[in-house]
């Protein structure tokens, strides 16, 4: 069986349970709270030295890293494929997943926060226009990468959901709670609709998965 | 021909020129000074709305991001292989990049470090104190990753550069830039010595390509 040790509202994990659900795979969950750093205890440590969720317990070996994880079962389960078949199209759908994986989610994360609040003693007001100043340029840049281009679809890549599709959806929900109004971008806005469609989407959110 | 948009001491960019290197590819450079904002003129978000850097003009195509731009080499020209064969396998290496890629480099980037000192006016040392803070982190869990791996080599994975020793080495530079002493991660410093005495490494450092 598959063991998936993640957060529910994590982004890195949601991505993880979008993929493991479009894939059909069964799994199972190992919740660590983020917000009482259950993630950095020895025991987890020694399964993932990062500390850091998600990790994929599979095979006799431990996954982490939720791009590296989702490419494994791309390569492992190749249907319904995440990627197009065509390598110029493929780079354009992980160029859009590391946008948000590579260039928004860590500096917009908790433990950047964390460290903005604590050691930088910056308040409230601060960290929301530091979370919203990097979440905003990279919509802005995402919007513009979809508008431009006319392999974008009912989803981010034609009309199935692809890679970059599983890291809008978790990073629109994180941008949401950080009171951002995602409306600005219109064509994300309808794919995230669309995404919320779908019922690997639905399974993996992170109220279905919130045991606190 | 091939056309990169980088810059001499842009990670990605140097990332990316190794993997050209390694395959054997002919390229033609294009710089954008990082320093004066020439990534963000309109000529340039033209080629590459979110205006960072690399950008790979290729088969007619503008390629994004450099972990997609590596897996799109990898994939048309797959001969030296910049991944292993097994999917397990190539996980892990996938994970090394995406801790340097998605976790360490833009947190500790000049752009972030622009907000830092210019919106929150912190001074040279909290900017440094931030910087080795997160490298430190990185590299603590990347040494680790390492030393419990039988599967490291001369290399971060086997006896032949991997896409993991592409995230490595530029980062590891830019963090002796930054003043970090790396001889605190043995295994980490050994590997970059082991690239650092491989041509297509040597042809990608930043000293080659500094043109100002």
């Amino acid at each position: 069986m598959i063991k998936l040790h993640g957060f529910y509202r994590s982004s890195a994990s949601y991505r993880t349970r979008i993929a493991l659900n479009l894939k059909g795979l069964a799994y199972q969950t190992v919740a660590h709270d983020l917000t009482t750093g259950a993630h950095r205890a020895p025991g987890y440590l020694e399964i993932n030295p990062q500390g850091l969720l998600p990790a994929l317990e599979v095979e006799g070996a431990v996954l982490t890293q939720s791009g590296a994880i989702i490419e494994y079962l791309e390569e492992r389960h190749p249907n319904p494929p995440l990627l197009p078949a065509d390598p110029l199209q493929r780079a354009r759908v992980r160029a859009l997943f590391q946008l948000i994986a590579a260039d928004t989610h860590h500096v917009t994360s908790m433990r950047v926060a964390a460290y903005l609040r604590t050691r930088l003693e910056h308040n409230d007001a601060e960290l929301r226009a530091w979370q919203h100043h990097w979440l905003t340029q990279s919509f802005d840049a995402f919007e513009l990468l979809l508008t431009r281009n006319p392999a974008t679809g009912r989803f981010c890549h034609g009309n199935r959901p692809t890679l970059a599709d599983l890291g809008l959806v978790p990073q629109v929900f994180a941008a949401q709670r950080l009171g951002l109004d995602i409306g600005k971008w219109p064509m994300v806005a309808r794919i995230v609709d669309a995404c919320r469609n779908e019922e690997a989407f639905q399974q993996a959110h992170p109220d279905r998965h919130n045991t606190q």
